[in-house]
């Protein structure tokens, strides 16, 4: 990661001069993914079917495999047919599931007319099934064999026939019946004599999942009996496809993204935080605000009507505190995005700025939308009668006019503003204080939500005695 | 998992028969972690020594390193000396340093004593690095070679030599100073020419880890790289360990749940949470409530220093919904690890009792802890200069007795009443809401902090209004 401005430069160098043997001692010596990295940020994707005409599709399929949804999409469009089948052929159907997943529909088409009929087949199969199980995350280049087969004729077997499989270290062994019968270890096999039937080698009864597994669980299982591999079955017990680990953790830290946005009443984003747009992060946290907000209210009205001797003050002291809430929960949501974000390393120190600067217009928008909603929505508690205009008349605070539809706006707007102008500062504070534990290299994690809530209500309680001072000292 | 209670039974009969069959049988089709889970319920300890005298050391090996602390330390004080050296011959350094770390240092000692000098000599150094590193993470047994030999003498060396290695499906070619040259899959030996040299097969530059990195970093290499290991390098860049992806997904998960505790401000559980005694519970929490609280009265004071004029009411009005804010911290707190708790499967659905019953004994005692801080910190502030008595005469909820110590203590002793009943409450809501979910099969991390937050305040002010009522009606 250090040097992705170096691999950056070089590769810009590389592919200006069209040099031929530097671009291939480039990538003997790069990861697929560090080379997806730079050829990410190459602008003129045009410049990039240089290196996929160069170098040898296996390395480029996996490059593919690896570049950003925009730079994929483009790619397609310029590819010949020859480079699209080349590209499918040295991938595996779950990464081809992965990229045609976010392409639009008429490139799907483009690539899923160049794929041989199998390929087709299994993609098709794969894009049917459930997303979030099992079925969706299988890839279907397997070694299968027949158990009476010897160590030599198996070995023999995956040398001539194992380069397309996803991997040859574990073998899976199926009856005539195409039922899971063994699943056994290269390992296990090169250990063995060459006449032993593969059948003796392994005898633990196999860990499987089937197509409808949830992919949780899926990763439960990986984790509880250390496995690189799991065959997954069909619907009849057919075996169809194999899990491998790296898809796995991949789940895991995607399951952890969710958890932790969902725990701070965020819809979970769709893209990684770096790639979402403004507009999409908004989405993601105003409902839930609003949501709560409404939910607060309401709660809190019930809650009144069984207490009617204290309910006069009672109403506004407690709706205050609630409508005031929703800063300490903004703050929340924004803190935990940029945590989540910190802890997956999409932006480095230099750009700590870009996340400022995100969750300022994040915030401004979620605030006026916010903002606007409760303007709105105190009136109309009072239209339809949920809070009653003589319950208010106790408010101290409040300097009742003749019209008493004055004094509503009045307490409305006063509290939209304190609402609006806490949010923003709450999404900034929320964005500030992870960035500040990472700075003074403490985890942000511990920039924490009751940290944030209890920050942010003395802060709105304060901005509220600001707006209400007049009221109170007179 | 399902069976869990079936295999018991079945292990029980065969050991009860001593059926030495059975149980070879048993072991053949029972993966080592399934049989951990079940002998950790045979009280009995010395009944296990059947199993380790009978079961071939290999497998009996791997179903130690999967049980319970308590259970390997009995065992360990049962164990004759061979059947030590047995256990250590066949467990990877890794897994015999994971055992050690939790073992009071008598048998540590007595494990030591028997392990031959080379393994005492790796599992020193390994229990010497830093937790939480690349060192504390590695094992010791892999498979080095030179780059010049063909694949033949490669595949010959790694069919008498790798039994012990913990994988033999990546090979790390090292030159004559031990540096690391590069890394090559086993697949590749396989498909490539007899009389190839090896180091001629994959160029690539590897991917490594130095024995002081992070784990957080090393999974985040894992995860980029697609690996399934990584070698560790020391401080002269000499080659010294290896680390398996199996490792990385439990270091995956555990920093998962410490985010996931510090995000609600709990102090990281040492053990599970299903493990984990009430006193650690509340040793996790209370420390954090207190501080949270105390954080927020003297911020609330700060701020309002500055606005002398409107001082007077809002001290105490912005002091009590700060302590109350203790409440939805409690909530929150509980939620986070009932929630972390069922993504872990740590409870099924027979034992949520459990955890509703750990729960409420852990909120009464953080309730009394708390309230009891409370209730001796509010007249210290007092004492202390820090809050002024003339500062309280003009609150409309306090009757003012001729004596004021006698009017701040009843302060003191009310809002402790209040804190101390809403954290029970609030513990309690904090760990019905997430079984609901779970139960009626929504994702338990939906019932978020915010929620908990949002009814903690209404439920808390009501509380104190219906304390304060008496007051409020005169």
């Amino acid at each position: 990661m250090e040097d992705k401005f170096e691999l950056l430069e070089h590769l810009r160098i590389i592919i200006d001069n069209r040099d031929v043997k530097a671009l291939r001692e480039f990538c003997n010596t790069i990861e697929p993914v560090d080379f997806a990295d730079a050829a990410n940020s190459i602008e003129d994707v045009s410049k990039l079917l240089f290196v996929f005409r160069t170098v040898e599709s296996e390395y480029t399929a996996e490059v593919f495999t690896e570049l950003s949804t925009e730079q994929q999409n483009r790619l397609i469009e310029l590819f010949s047919d020859k480079q699209i089948k080349d590209l499918i052929e040295n991938t595996y159907t779950d990464d081809i599931v992965k990229f045609l997943t976010d392409m639009p529909s008429n490139l799907v088409n483009r690539v899923l007319q160049k794929a041989d009929k199998e390929t087709r087949r299994d993609i098709n199969t794969i894009l049917n099934y459930q997303p979030y199980t099992a079925g969706s995350l299988m890839t279907t280049e397997y070694i299968e064999l027949r158990g009476n087969l010897t160590v030599k004729q198996a070995l023999d077997y995956i040398r001539e026939n194992g380069q397309d499989a996803i991997t040859i270290y574990d073998i899976f062994i199926i009856d005539n019946k195409r039922n899971l019968v063994e699943v056994v270890g290269l390992d296990k096999l090169i250990f063995a004599e060459d006449n032993e039937e593969i059948a003796e080698i392994a005898k633990i009864e196999p860990v499987f999942v089937h197509v409808s597994t949830d992919q949780e669980e899926v990763a439960r299982l990986f984790k509880r009996y250390d496995k690189t591999t799991l065959p997954v079955l069909n619907k009849d017990n057919k075996m169809v496809g194999v899990i491998t680990v790296d898809d796995i953790i991949d789940v895991i830290v995607e399951e952890h993204t969710e958890d932790i946005a969902r725990m701070a009443a965020v819809a979970p984003l769709e893209k990684s935080y770096r790639e979402s747009s403004i507009m999409s992060l908004v989405k993601s946290s105003l409902p839930w605000l609003i949501l709560l907000m409404v939910l607060g209210i309401f709660s809190s009205l019930i809650i009144n009507k069984f207490e009617s001797q204290i309910a006069t003050v009672i109403i506004m002291s407690s709706f205050i505190p609630l409508l005031l809430a929703s800063a300490g929960n903004a703050g929340t949501q924004t803190a935990s995005l940029v945590i989540r974000s910190l802890a997956l390393n999409e932006y480095h120190k230099g750009e700590y700025r870009k996340i400022i600067g995100k969750e300022t217009k994040t915030g401004l928008l979620v605030a006026l939308g916010l903002g606007l909603f409760t303007f709105a929505f105190i009136p109309l508690l009072f239209i339809i009668g949920i809070v009653n205009v003589t319950q208010l008349e106790d408010l101290t605070f409040v300097k009742w006019s003749p019209n008493w539809w004055i004094s509503i706006l009045e307490i409305s707007g006063t509290i939209s503003i304190t609402i609006t102008i806490s949010i923003v500062i709450f999404k900034f504070v929320g964005a500030i204080l992870p960035l500040t534990a990472r700075l003074i290299k403490k985890d942000p994690a511990l920039m924490s939500n009751p940290f944030i809530t209890t920050i942010s209500d003395i802060v709105t309680n304060n901005l509220l005695s600001a707006n209400y001072g007049d009221y109170i000292n007179e």
